[in-house]
């Protein structure tokens, strides 16, 4: 490993080569305090360097794990507990290097942030239009290919994904550029999309051209107080044919996720008359100034007004509000469980039509089996996409372990077997659930994709193997 | 071949193995009138039909081109023209197997036509957002990932695919299920994001699930004439800022195009109250009931006329329409241009700010070289896709072929070396374009896609050789 660390130091600078162990610690938690070991992590400040520092990986047999702001929730972009492996962060390769405002889109390197990019971008009247609770990297959110609250209108990462530079896991260190800044390139095999929602495995994005959309004039926001869960399915076709492309968001929230919300952060409360509903909606509509915050709200207030009078309505009250205070409450939802007790999160999606019918098939089996927990599920229905989150309360003492994993086992395999559903919807692939990949990812797709890996990326990058057959 | 030709007789029925010369005359031919010779043509009607094909192709050591609805622009469906090639028609596998409303999806077997699933999805006031010319087949439309009219607000296929079932050229006929009906869906290698756009060369698309879109309730749509055609490119950023997603159609025509589709089509006339001006632009605004059509045209006639009336603003006229007519006119060129001479067609695209520049150039370029050409420029502006089509008028005489290429060769090299553009935006590859793809992708892309082709593929299917190396 010595010589290693030397020919790094080499090729890098001694000062971006980490190995002091309270140098190290900070790169060995993320965004679920899922922490590992590393045997040092280096800094590089060019794609010349990324490259160097794989090729001596490669020399040395030594596995490499880029790491891009640690908000990854798979454990994708951490070392494990063996403290062998190399971190190569992103931090030094941060920079935007370009918005292009007539093109609409940005050049940034794979280590910026979300928060970079869309500084870089706001005097341009443009943002990205991926909505997090965190503030990923450019890279992280393409390993992952997150969506978030807005997909329903805007899609994911790899939607707005024009190209990338990468330096392939290949012992040579290969750079390839894969696409420009054009929103339509035809021309053979677009490698780039074998990057998108792989966790990091196949290289090293340094660079990525993403488009940007125009940042909305106008935004309004009501949340919807429902006295049935289901009635949310027909309210967002309702919505879709009346408002079509306005629809930015349309979140579904439990009552058991928004009390959590409540009780947690002190300055929220119930915006309607009577107590938490049993089920409730946040809807926003976005426009540009063709339709000002006046007219977008009445609008909304009106076709809402119109579904509320409706005989056998299953609409109990509306909320509408122009600015926050209805996001806040859907945002303090995942810390709000978080105090509460354990979480179990389960990152799921289902064809729109069977989420509710999902929920309430598994809320019955999960109370049926474990009655302690509760279940607190809320996200992106709109898309068919639902954190089937389970709080293990506190008054229920420490939460066994395999009672942990067998509650997502049941609610995975319901998902994927009975449904139709997917076990990973945004948070990709990576330590925390390669189990559950292993399990319901057909074998011939793993074997398939397992040869693409050893053919892109035959050296050890990443956690994940996508050719893996032991559970 | 006997042997071959007995084998599908035993697998699929003797009626869907066609090898009369009067027969196979309908699957040798596509789009552009482009030809060649099958050996024979089956047309399975399941899945095992198409896996057992496949196999015994490979038994045989027989080439297999897999076909659609034979509008390919790009040579990528049809036999060469040494009658050795089997066809595989899709034409029995064309079915809509189920329209999910709720998830507002569409699941249709390979062969299916794009006026089919519209039909199917029209009741439930849904459709499939991509906008053509032609009646493609779903598997050729996933083949050439093609873009089309709506692309500025819809995209290509590849965004609005959900799911396939495709069998591999492997040898074995292996079939593989890569996503179902989901709209998020992160586990893992996306295999599907390696058929779409591939000219038909990993496998025969069986079946796709596409996601759909709520029909617009009002549609309006504005001609504006310009003075000068580089004022496009700053018309589209504020009507983009204006009307955000409510914009679905952004199209170009030069003066050209337009006198060559006037000219062919007697009932179109000029809606403006001058002669045909140097350029115009076609602006298309979409909407839910919330904006209906009267609201619409007030605010697109607003927005231009304020345009209009500002000092150096290069607008001359603006004609706005609810019905096709100005469609009608857009609709008209192509068929314009072929009425007017011999079309060397260039589908190109660039940044959206390099459109212009890239105009001017090329058009002042060909005049010195080729000053036969009319450039009959026209497109997708709005999403950087040109259609930078040269007519060599009749009266010019015979087009030597080796100076359509030439010309051709000039386009692709001045888009591609000089702008880092796209030769092929949403044509894709085949044996029309293979040789500028040779060229023009760079080594490392093609030596990967080539392994990729080979590990997915090794079976002899398609027409196109993605490691190809020899120009």
């Amino acid at each position: 490993m010595n010589d290693l660390l030397a020919a790094l130091r080499d090729a890098i600078g001694a000062d971006n080569v980490l190995v002091g162990r309270s140098d190290l610690e900070r790169y060995e938690t993320d965004g679920r305090q899922h922490a590992g070991r590393a045997l040092a992590v280096v800094r590089p400040a060019m794609t010349s360097e990324v490259s160097a520092i794989l090729r001596l990986a490669a020399q040395h047999d030594v596995a490499v794990i880029a790491q891009g702001a640690r908000t990854g929730l798979v454990g994708a972009g951490l070392a494990d507990d063996r403290g062998e492996m190399l971190i190569l962060s992103l931090e030094r390769l941060s920079r935007v290097v370009e918005i292009d405002a007539a093109n609409r889109s940005v050049t940034a390197q794979g280590g910026a942030l979300l928060s970079t990019i869309n500084a870089a971008a706001h005097e341009d009247g443009l943002f990205f239009p991926i909505d997090l609770g965190a503030d990923p990297s450019v890279g992280g959110m393409i390993a992952a290919n997150t969506g978030g609250a807005r997909f329903l209108r805007y899609g994911d990462v790899r939607r707005n994904l024009l190209g990338l530079e990468i330096v392939l896991a290949d012992g040579a260190g290969t750079v390839l550029e894969l696409g420009g800044a054009l929103w339509k390139n035809n021309v053979g095999v677009d490698l780039k999309q074998l990057v998108a929602g792989t966790s990091g495995a196949f290289g090293v994005v340094t660079r990525a051209t993403l488009a940007l959309q125009p940042r909305p004039a106008a935004q309004v926001t009501a949340l919807v107080a429902l006295r049935r869960a289901d009635a949310a399915t027909g309210l967002a076709a309702l919505l879709e044919a009346h408002f079509g492309t306005l629809i930015t968001a349309f979140e579904g929230m439990s009552a058991n996720a928004l009390a959590a919300a409540f009780a947690h952060v002190s300055r929220l409360r119930n915006p309607f008359r009577g107590p938490i509903p049993p089920y409730a909606v946040l809807i926003e509509l976005s426009s540009g100034p063709v339709l000002g915050e006046d007219a977008l709200e009445q609008a909304l207030g009106e076709a809402l007004a119109g579904l509320i009078d409706d005989a056998g309505s299953a609409i109990i009250d509306i909320a509408v509000d122009r600015r926050d205070a209805l996001w806040a409450i859907r945002h303090a939802i995942p810390e709000g469980l978080r105090a509460s007790g354990q979480v179990v999160a389960c990152d799921i999606a289902l064809r729109r039509g069977d989420v509710m019918r999902f929920r309430d098939e598994v809320a019955a089996g999960v109370a049926a089996r474990w009655p302690e927990f509760a279940v607190c599920d809320f996200g992106h229905i709109g898309d068919g996409g639902l954190h089937f989150n389970l709080v293990w309360p506190r008054a229920a003492g420490a939460l066994d372990p395999a009672v942990g994993e067998a509650v997502r086992d049941y609610v995975f395999a319901t998902v994927v077997e009975k449904f139709g559903g997917s076990f990973s919807a945004e948070h990709g692939i990576g330590p925390r659930n390669i189990k559950h990949y292993t399990r319901f990812v057909p074998e011939g797709v793993r074997r398939v994709s397992g040869q693409i890996q050893q053919l892109l990326a035959p050296q050890r990058l990443g956690r994940v193997d996508f050719g893996s057959t032991s559970i």
